[in-house]
């Protein structure tokens, strides 16, 4: 059951995971930088890197002694190509809404013209 | 860390319940149906199933004595909202691979269209 889909969506559903990402995509910088925030222990960031490592959803460089942390976007657009096969569920859901208020507005609408009594307007056709 | 987006994520790291959610993309069903095409006890797939449901995933008709199952897409808006925050990374990669590419060719039609070589302007002194 290890597939990429699954790494990915297993490593984007903890908060912390999501936002040393979200740091990430402001640019490239070391684990101590990317510890700082998190009242954490180097080794628990670096579990949580290590599972994002595992996903592909970082790149370390290893260039630099430091090998600095970068994000690594392919493995998000797989995931994006997924849940956008739904996108028509969720886009119903709304459809119907609006489709149920717009009824409601008919239906207040039709209710005020038969208390008062409809009148039809003429135009006079140009030309 | 029992956040919606983490449950939503969380659930979608399966294989199995990403089978569940599209076999529901086709209408609503009962878990006995649902369990069929998977050779798993019902107990695993009842598991599964309250893994999506707990994450607001699906959705247990009370009406019927056999609950059908129905998708509930709401929750995959917002992972595809947040996932969608990072577009801009994946496209940027397919750019700079695009503008990679482009240079090469240019490089080759300057290459050939200089003919013999290039002209050397400075020489490096001696010693």
């Amino acid at each position: 059951m290890h597939d990429q889909l699954s790494f990915t969506f297993a490593a984007l559903a903890d908060p912390t995971r999501r936002a040393i990402l979200a740091r990430l995509a402001l640019g490239e910088t070391s684990v101590t930088e990317l510890a700082m925030p998190f009242e954490m222990s180097m080794p628990a960031v670096s579990k949580h890197l290590k599972v994002l490592e595992r996903a592909g959803l970082i790149g370390r460089g290893r260039e630099a002694q430091w090998r600095p942390c970068r994000l690594e976007a392919g493995p998000l657009k797989e995931a994006a190509s997924w849940i956008e096969e739904y996108r028509r569920f969720w886009e119903e859901r709304l459809d119907r809404l609006d489709a149920y208020l717009r009824e409601i507005q008919a239906a207040r609408t039709k209710s005020k013209t038969n208390g008062s009594g409809k009148k039809r307007s003429k135009t006079k056709p140009k030309g």
